[in-house]
């Protein structure tokens, strides 16, 4: 058992040093001997977990989203923006979501950015906005697949142009303002007034829960 | 005279080109040779208006913006959503806004972006939001400078999506799903109810204007 958890731990430690070299050399110029002697393992550690830089690089992009979840509340809206909140929060903390913002400037790698992550968020915020909509929190015209792929298209060019120009520090005031713009078109007035999209919202969730992946 | 109109038109004509080639290849991978056959000129005639292919990535940059304009409206919030929607018209039929979506996935090209066309798409966009307060339409929390910026990043968001996964042709549908969002959150109740954000609002606008650019 010890055994299995240090072994985890040792995927774990090459996967993010893995991304943390994918983040800072872009996919193409990385080599396995880099994250190797990022990471501080072995050659044959590394392998033990992973074959190639090609799986390393799936494995980044599958993890992202992977266990992803954020507390419940009274209202599955909140819960909706509280995921877009708490990714913008972690984005440049987490080390694979920080190698995604990289990766995704790639052509061949934004496709699978496509079918992967993107396609994921899309469909973890679309089952949130069909909960909301089954419970009265949604406009009568909204389409929850619509909002949500409207709102991942909007978070990704965010993130981009942030990271282009203001810095990692301005992410989550960019996604509040992008929560403050697009609820009012389709939450109920009555849920409206009472959702939760401060800056600090995202910071304030981590807390709760506990959990702080890697600092910048 | 008659001179002077050659000369713009072959200026224009290697502009076009390179913008092509820039679209096709990315910036490093294009060399003037290649503008040079892809525009049908002489070697000389490029030299003539542009120094180098530096030059031309600039002016590519610069002339994106140059001169956009849309029709006066009696709601100033209408020239503002006939923007973003002739610009998703026109994104991938005029060959240097279809070079900028290309160029923009290079993070060095992206920063240049960020302070030359990506933040004259943020100026004109204010100019409009200011004039829409003068006239009321806009609710009074609204800044326009920070609509301005959000919908110039959704924009780049959903451009670069569309083109990742649906295609082009999904474009002007994207970008009416932008303009159905985000309006809610900033007009007053009775100028939303007249907006047009139709999909084919860019289209009609582009017909109007009798201006229609090289098609794809």
């Amino acid at each position: 058992m010890a055994q299995q958890e240090r072994g985890l731990r040792t995927r774990r430690q090459v996967l993010e040093a893995a991304a943390e070299v994918f983040a800072e050399l872009g996919y193409g110029a990385s080599t396995i001997s880099e994250i190797i002697s990022r990471a501080g393992v072995t050659k044959g550690a590394l392998y033990f977990h992973f074959t190639s830089k090609e799986e390393l690089l799936q494995t980044v992009l599958d993890e992202q989203v992977r266990d992803f979840a954020v507390p419940e509340r009274p209202s599955k809206l909140q819960e909706w923006a509280d995921l877009g909140m708490l990714l913008a929060h972690r984005t440049f903390r987490d080390p694979l979501l920080r190698a995604g913002v990289r990766l995704s400037a790639d052509s061949h790698i934004r496709e699978r950015m496509v079918k992967g992550p993107w396609n994921s968020w899309i469909t973890l915020s679309t089952g949130l906005l069909e909960q909301a909509r089954a419970r009265g929190e949604l406009l009568p015209h909204v389409d929850p697949v619509e909002t949500a792929t409207f709102t991942l298209q909007s978070w990704v060019g965010v993130q981009l142009v942030v990271q282009a120009s203001e810095g990692p520090e301005a992410m989550e005031a960019r996604v509040a303002t992008l929560f403050r713009h697009v609820l009012p078109a389709i939450a109920v007035p009555a849920v409206l007034v009472a959702l939760d999209v401060s800056h600090d919202r995202g910071a304030r969730i981590a807390v709760e829960m506990e959990y702080e992946p890697t600092a910048v």
